[in-house]
């Protein structure tokens, strides 16, 4: 049967199918529904274009009056680009609207909400919240802090590995997670990883699609190592920052700047300061970062308690080796107790690779 | 629908629930079904006792006649402590038998279908086969082999530590898993570690079952620094073998036998054999090992081939540190493609510890 659940699906299917394209704008889906016909579908697509509700109710067009409207996030209630979506709606004439999720900013929560019940629209909220919610989690994530949500990705094999005792680490997981691992790049603004794994692997960390708009590629480089002839410096697939502590080298430095490079500097000592690195990301709109680095870089992020959520691939396979390395180096936590739980879990299979997914 | 599946099923379910009260015997479950009302079920209990069938057509007594017979393994043809079974069942009068698997022993299988055959019964093969290989991987494997089924447990964080950089490793796991491990132990006829488990936790290494056999303890010490006042050497709760290499303590030894424990000398260079221990085992009836043991004795295990079956205990916590040890350390393998790769792998929740199990 048809029911609100069944059309707050479709809308969240609909936002869900932009991942990647709305940044710095969050995911919304919108559906009109009309004596239990589908009327309208929209989703928000691109900064700076429609809101997901504008899209739905240009389609309705004149069924809009007396239907109902599912829209996964409360409607805005400012003019922002697109003029208040509430007025909109209240225009159109729909007569009930369905919301999975408030607004996540504090100082507009429930003004939209506010408005259309005023103009005597019947509205009901919280359905299918839980799905809404994690549509958005970068984007809610931003609205309260000076930082971008930070995705740290690893594959490891079923004994905590993520390459042999050699360094052999192509592949550990299957094609299909290997897939995956590219839309997570798409989805994201920026992809962090450490110089090494550019000195080691002259990893491009692009997106394999001519297509999509290309995260910016940021290397956390402490001293000034890279290759003058690495890809990422050369390719010109993607904007690429180098980020350095206050231990850089002076000659590389201009030699980099010369080039026409990007080099972030910061105040850190010794070590790129990463709070430093990602305010700056931050400044330039980026909303969501994935760190794609080995153990000690990842051990980095995770010991300043820098990562929103943990991606790890793991592989049916066993490696083995003392000095084989884990994704999670560094000091590590000194007792059980400090260790850090994660808030959330979740498990799927990913080909024949065990795909877990945490919030900390 | 109760069906050919769901009698054989519940004749699995019996033979399960024997679990670790049947070795060095196979576990099977039988049950007798008159015009579709079960008149008879049984299971095969401890060694020496009734098989499965002989219960189960004794509880139907005259109502064999007639009947249906379902039974987890091929009803044995041999003169054994208790008959063959196969004469039994022809005596009884059943008209038909459906067997889930036949007998492992390649010198008796598909003796007991024929002479049931020649006796005029039906006979079917093959329902809920892999549910009933299954219950018996260790039988199976000791027909074919010198060596006990070998079952490698352990538990990791998301990380793939199995302790801290501290060797805080107490406890990692919930309760829930912690308890399925005293399940593991009670379904193994011995329980083999390394003295460093022995000398850091005082392991007793029991089933916390005042009414269950105890596993024999088995512990691994090339060089016998086992503290004389161990918990396994005192408690008398379960026979302890010591087992060491060429390279042992002579003073200890003595010491060790004085006190009349039983210490096991392998010809092992530095390390202890464990080919030679495994062997010893068998011959003392032992058909499965559960190893219990830090990093490196797993490892031992896993590089020489020893392993049949690997559990893990996975924790939702991130533990780090590139001090922190593995399950698997070792040398490990050099290449992924020289990795060990499960046959079989299957996931399970456990509390909120993920479960998985796998067949190398």
């Amino acid at each position: 049967m048809k029911d609100d659940v069944f059309y707050m699906k479709l809308a969240i299917a609909n936002a869900k199918a932009m991942k990647g394209q709305t940044s710095p704008n969050p995911l919304v889906g919108a559906v009109v529904v009309k004596k239990g016909e589908i009327v309208g579908i929209g989703a928000h697509m691109k900064a700076g274009e429609p809101h997901a509700e504008i899209h739905a109710l240009q389609m309705a067009g004149d069924k809009a009056k007396g239907a109902h409207m599912y829209v996964t996030l409360e409607p805005c209630s400012h003019h922002g680009k697109t003029g208040p979506c509430s007025e909109a709606i209240i225009k159109s004439g729909v007569k009930r609207v369905v919301i999975a999720t408030g607004d996540p900013n504090p100082l507009v929560a429930g003004k939209g909400v506010t408005m259309l019940k005023q103009a005597g629209i019947e509205v009901e909220e919280g359905i299918c919240k839980r799905e809404a919610d994690s549509l958005n989690l970068p984007f809610f994530h931003s609205i309260q802090s000076d930082l971008p949500y930070v995705i740290l990705k690893t594959a490891i094999s079923l004994d905590g590995k993520i390459a042999t005792a050699h360094q052999e680490s192509k592949w550990i997981t299957g094609t299909e997670a290997r897939n995956e691992v590219q839309q997570l790049r798409q989805e994201a603004d920026a992809v962090i990883t450490g110089v090494e794994t550019i000195i080691q692997d002259d990893a491009g960390l692009i997106v394999k699609d001519s297509f999509v708009t290309q995260p910016i590629r940021v290397i956390l480089d402490s001293t000034l190592r890279i290759p003058l002839h690495a890809k990422c410096l050369n390719d010109h697939m993607a904007e690429t920052i180098i980020c350095t502590s206050n231990k850089y080298d002076q000659k590389k430095y201009h030699q980099l700047v010369q080039k026409g490079h990007q080099v972030f500097v910061t105040s850190g000592e010794n070590r790129t300061d990463l709070h430093a690195v990602l305010r700056m990301l931050k400044r330039r709109s980026v909303m969501s970062v994935l760190v794609e680095a080995g153990g000690s870089v990842s051990a980095s992020f995770l010991e300043a308690s820098l990562v929103n959520e943990v991606i790890i691939y793991m592989a049916p396979l066993l490696i083995g080796g003392k000095d084989a390395p884990t994704f999670f180096e560094g000091e590590g936590t000194k007792t059980l107790k400090e260790a850090i739980r994660p808030v959330d879990m979740d498990y799927s299979m990913v080909g024949k690779d065990l795909k877990m997914t945490m919030r900390l």
